[in-house]
């Protein structure tokens, strides 16, 4: 159950309609870690930060499980920072303010232990970065899932086509997915997307839940209706983290499996939002985790009775 | 199995990212007739039409049993008139023209034979239209259905509030829902509503499914991810006919079976949208809704393997 996740570790600035943070610790490779560190053990972390980025916080990644030893530090940079305000749908927001500071710099290369993993999380990155990854593993992984965004298709779509025909599973969100393929439908943007590469699509769309499209098959996953979604960052990152860390433990990667691997990172993801940050994902056991999925269990469980 | 379907018989102009039509015929209470009387028979219609409504569509109704009794025609007015276009996500549109004609003078009396009707289902209308129809019944119906929408809130929300006291299941859609309980979280807008009469209410998303809402429980539907929606006139309505002509026909009100009723109204309503107006309504057979209903049961069935 060897799971390398790679990403960025950073500091957000977030301001949602119902509060705002100073800096606090964020990034899609922090989350992805909390959220998989439920599941696997090690997590292998491939990330790079600043002189600033908190000590505690490494300890805490530590104590869960994380390998750091992928984990570039930079004596004289700070970390990645990224400042965002949502809308109140809170499926929306504006950046406002990206300082890339060790992210521009960021090459990373795996530690020789890393090298045989089996599972391999590609978060959100520049394609050639995740391309070089790919690229250093000894063997093909088992499985290998990938994040990405408009960002890319807008400026290295050449390279990031080269790494979706090297990836097992995209995720990205339905809005990415339209763009992606061109395509407004999201079943023909799937289709479309399928021929590209990746065997299996997840398409996040937030709080109306992820379409998992493999083949000619589809399967929908409703997100949790809640009462206070307080801040949506890393739920995305959280779910991946649940999906593949499932997938991890567990080393079947058929499509019922994947089904239940989504469910799970839906779960993970639902409370990733109910507090500022990786707050609440640090606090939650496996007792609640488990009250969580059979919440999803209930919300979508029904007989057909037609006579 | 006694159904009372109320609500306008019409004509639309649509224009769609897809294409355009010419007058055609439409109406809530004519999508729910189609789509309810897969269930019910006889449907009994309550409406007001115009002189130049087609003998053919009505014809057609008859066919499909349902009853006419309660279908006033006005011989020196036109039918209400109702042009709208589609943006591209086809889940908002604008209103072009409202021609109410004769629904200016809709007010409907039932006939005796319909007062003893154990189901009633109020589409949208005037909720003063609403109350008086309830108020007609010889007896108080085993399930009240309304739908309603964010005009009626605006102008006649004390109206609106007597009839909501006295209705078992409220259909709105999300907006609707925000704007009548002025909470934009769905759970804490389902709370609200609850506590303002109805004891069901449904909340229907569009392309992103429907949320079922009792008590302290609560159902979601998907909407089936279709590779094109055409139209998506009338679907909500078509939605309801088959909610409510599931229940009337079980005559089984208990959640459970409501959840059901909920597939079996998402399951009609995909079809609507597949053609302009109620024609693909007009086409399928009992094998083809049960075929969809299968596509439903697949698209959200997943086995918890969590070891």
């Amino acid at each position: 159950m060897s799971l390398i996740v790679v990403g960025t570790m950073a500091f957000d600035a977030i301001e949602t309609p119902f509060g705002k943070t100073d800096k606090i610790v964020g990034g899609s490779a922090t989350y992805v870690a909390y959220s998989a560190s439920n599941f696997v053990k090690e997590v292998k972390q491939v990330s790079i930060v600043g002189f600033d980025f908190p000590q505690e916080e490494l300890n805490d990644l530590k104590e869960r499980g994380v390998d750091l030893a992928g984990v570039e530090v930079v004596k004289d940079k700070k970390s990645f920072f990224w400042s965002g305000r949502y809308h109140l749908d809170m499926n929306t927001r504006d950046t406002l303010v990206t300082d890339l500071n060790v992210l521009a710099d960021f090459n990373p290369v795996l530690p020789d232990e890393y090298k045989n993993a089996e599972f391999l999380m590609l978060g959100n990155l520049d394609p050639e970065i995740q391309l070089s990854v790919i690229n250093q593993m000894a063997k093909r992984p088992k499985l290998v899932v990938m994040d990405t965004m408009n960002f890319w298709m807008d400026i290295k779509m050449p390279a990031l086509e080269e790494v979706l025909k090297k990836v097992d599973v995209l995720l990205v969100n339905d809005s990415e997915a339209r763009q992606l393929s061109g395509q407004y439908s999201l079943v023909k943007a799937a289709k479309t997307i399928l021929s590209m590469g990746p065997k299996y699509l997840v398409v996040k769309k937030g709080e109306h839940g992820a379409l998992l499209f493999h083949e000619d098959k589809v399967f929908f996953a409703p997100a949790l209706p809640l009462e206070e979604v307080f801040d949506p960052t890393g739920a995305g990152d959280t779910f991946a983290g649940g999906f593949i860390g499932h997938l991890a433990k567990t080393k079947d990667v058929s499509f019922g499996n994947m089904k239940t691997a989504i469910i799970v990172g839906s779960a993970l993801a639902s409370f990733c939002v109910e507090k500022f940050g990786a707050t609440r994902l640090k606090e939650i056991t496996e007792d609640d985790l488990r009250n969580r999925i059979d919440m999803f269990i209930q919300l979508v469980n029904f007989d057909i009775r037609l006579k």
